[in-house]
């Protein structure tokens, strides 16, 4: 159940046609997942989650596109989204990720939950050497 | 301040100081962070907790020690744990990453933030295409 | 599937009766939404639960009800509660939110949720300007 | 403590003195908040960051401005992110914020605090007529 | 850094007096702490904030007062809120919380912790042995 | 639908068999629920996370097992882990939590909710006396 209703025939609308394109032409898929179908309800949002999800994940970059997806989904869990793990793990998957790599995120993600709770109850002082605003 | 008393000495206990010089010799430095000093106060909780943050941290394993520091960090800034968010920025550094790095990595991660709270709000049905169950 | 079993009958108890009456006369409708029959597993938690929710959001106020509504949306999907999500966004539709604003409030959720990962990354000094306190 | 270094005279970089302009003439004050000075460690992520805050929070839209920080310092009470609670806050009482408004702000932020808690112990089961999918 | 402006003198307001002279008498302390202090900002929010913590926390009940305790404690540090986190804490030492009972707390509140975030991240769907609707 | 796909026949694999054995053994039923169905994916993740709760939950200790249990749920409800919710809820009624102790149970974590809501808005500085570091 969403909160909202999505068109019914999205690309109907030019501008929902030319993002669905570009999701196509950049992924190189012609699967459009349902974020985007529903999106669609608001060509502001659309086109503009679309940019920065662009931008950010799919362009040649410093860090590479299999790590992206697992520091994406690394906040969804925190999170709870569940779209977003579902879509990101599957993006991983897609982009190379193992089922030893996968199994190792889930230790990461988890530790950190462990060792989140467990500082956060402690309120252990930060360390002067963790500060780089001065370096 | 703290919700618990750190040992003054605590490596006169020499439970502590086993932990102590085996994540010195596994770290390669002296330095030992406020996080080790304060879990000194339960012997099995320090003991365990580094046996797990060795374990899963320090071995050599199928991700990168770089990005197992990112994705730890993007837990820790989901749930908002000032020290580990610290500590884990700090390792991701010594392990390596650019002041390149770590723009894009936190473009990510508040794009994740973004986009959670988006799908959040609105509750797209998740696609079956992302099914991994049943492969 | 809940954690608890809601009564079949609950109006057959006279003070599940008496808040549900409430409900009715103070919303002016016959619908009892699903919250309120559950709730009645115990009359202290329901009787507690309408009279705050009575106190805070169904009487004049400097709010108007329309951004009332908003508010409890907004932290209920930081908070991911599904059930809240829902039920707060159809009583805002209800009381005035035309889809332009819906489309708005959700893009002031997610960039809120946007920097708020950005910020709590980046651990900003906050502005002695902001203090409040000794004004 | 923060992760990363402001520069030292970031106007000095005309990118930076661009956004650092377009944030007074929007905002009719010369009162660069902390925010910005850090961000401009990034001239990619100060200007994307401060573009998005212009167009969602900056621009005559349907909701009014104290509405739109209220909405923003809702979530940012929820996620815990203190520099975005102090910002958001001083900012909603800049756009017309009285002393009843906030309290009743509060009143409603903590009230979705307690019943998003009770929601996600008990899961209610979502009511139908909340569904504004199909409509 | 607050951004509320707490009263200088609140018992002058003999409503604040009143629910200071109650948490004397009930607490068997002269010690009032910062909460209700700041709280005295809005005499509605001071009393309904304490009359519920009054009736849930203070009051003979079907638990132990070390045990509700901890429950707040752990849903406080779940949420990341510093004050309730320190003040619960305190509050289960007072109640006769040992050193060891806190360790073990904190094992308990970190493994959860962890496997919260396993299970978010594995989305494992729940025993139909867990139901306890149609009991 | 899990991210993950659990093996067919777990416990043809001995080291699965043993942790199920075990599981057996040390609750004293048959039922082993699906969160260890799905661990069995890993083998080093099934060990580790069965060694951790048997530790943790399972051993006699200072704190009495049901009191564990609700202090697991507190925490998973804040952190909107839905299996975890429904399992250590579950489990708190098999070791003995009456209805009027859950529902008092979940008054705490509301109450915690709204309060932790309530200061992470206002900000309130710690009281001095709450710290034990010097003790």
């Amino acid at each position: 159940m969403s909160t909202i209703s999505p068109p019914q025939n999205p690309e109907a609308n030019p501008r929902v046609k030319a993002v669905f394109d570009d999701i196509r032409t950049t992924r190189g898929t012609n699967f459009i997942n349902n974020l985007w179908r529903y999106l669609a309800f608001d060509l502001v949002i659309l086109e503009k989650t679309w940019q920065d999800v662009k931008d950010v994940m799919a362009k040649p970059s410093h860090l590479d596109p299999m790590t992206k997806e697992l520091i994406y989904a690394a906040v969804s869990i925190a999170n709870s989204c569940e779209y977003c793990i579902h879509s990101h793990t599957a993006a991983a998957r897609a982009k190379g990720m193992s089922d030893e790599q996968y199994a190792e995120f889930l230790s990461i993600v988890s530790l950190a939950g462990r060792t989140n709770h467990l500082l956060n109850g402690i309120k252990v002082p930060i360390d002067p050497e963790f500060n780089h605003e001065k370096s």
